[in-house]
């Protein structure tokens, strides 16, 4: 039996950016099936009250420092602090959604931040969103407008309201069953759970 | 020449728990001198606005699951959820303080952890820090009152002002020169930083 660990994760978060990159090799070498689950992390962290960096600078400076030295850690590309905050409006998270449904998330999803981080541009906006998907031979305009449409919104909200019921508050967030593990840091954490599952 | 690191903790903070057990050993395993600090993060959380558990019941519930996890992962005691929160009068850390200038902060800090994880209690209680102070063959009338006097205060704050001026947030965080590590998630980072230190 294939072993599975979903991978909650919100284009707009900052150390997700790692994860994006790095967790399907990690998965795969630990022999393990990740699943990608594009969520509002934005809905939870409001109705929670939980806001990491607005209004927070020095942990948010912080926070850009550890990035820069994860990602050379990992070998991730990291080229200077991205605009930020992103997608006001989730529509790069809705096309995620979108791409998850189809099996292209794990592209499109590096792709956005590819194009959040290296081009230094919101991956949100309909212009920025329509170069990464024609780049990924997808039709813009089906797909943005399949992420305005119901079907996507509906299976959007459906992921976020699992996000929290599981008791997810931020992102990313790996889930084993009902085993949580916060944080690109806590990956290794996350496989060795899975794959040490039958002793549980 | 010898490699130092700074480890700012505070007791009260639920993850310094395992840095206070474990750090010590990965930094001599390193061949790096590890400086306790004793400091008030409540001060600098106030000041920042940065809560990281007070009213966040959902972001509370993980940490301790969080925390149980990574301690049996470290080989670090845990036996289920201790006091939350402890120390309001921050009278365990001012003779953490004491004992820092003293020279038996590894072996104070390591006390009141077990007397707050294992045996339930706050440390920062005049009676808890009585038992625990004897059990170290120390004067427990003598640190108490020295806790309490001008010359540990000042001592107290100027670490607090330090890590202030170092852009500290949080407990544990690993200084090494201005580079700042924060969390026991950290450690191999900060390590790895100090024994790298000639490359940067």
């Amino acid at each position: 039996m294939s072993k599975a660990l979903e991978f909650f994760f919100f284009i707009g978060s900052t150390y997700s950016h790692l994860s994006v990159h790095r967790a399907e090799a990690h998965a795969r070498a630990a022999g393990v099936d990740l699943v990608w689950r594009p969520f509002s992390v934005r809905t939870l962290m409001r109705e929670q009250d939980n806001s990491p960096f607005a209004g927070k600078p020095v942990k948010m400076r912080y926070m850009w420092r550890d990035l820069e030295r994860r990602a050379a850690r990992f070998g991730v590309p990291f080229e200077g602090i991205p605009p930020y905050p992103i997608d006001p409006d989730e529509r790069a998270n809705r096309v995620a959604t979108l791409a998850a449904v189809e099996g292209w998330c794990p592209a499109f999803a590096r792709a956005a931040y590819r194009c959040w981080f290296l081009d230094k541009q919101d991956p949100g906006s309909p212009n920025a969103l329509r170069t990464v998907l024609e780049g990924l031979g997808q039709s813009a305009e089906r797909c943005l407008a399949a992420a305005d449409a119901d079907a996507v919104r509906s299976e959007y909200r459906a992921q976020t309201d699992r996000a929290r019921g599981l008791g997810v508050f931020g992102s990313p967030t790996f889930v084993a069953g009902r085993e949580l593990f916060w944080g690109d840091d806590r990956l290794d954490d996350a496989l060795d759970w899975v794959c040490d599952t039958d002793a549980h």
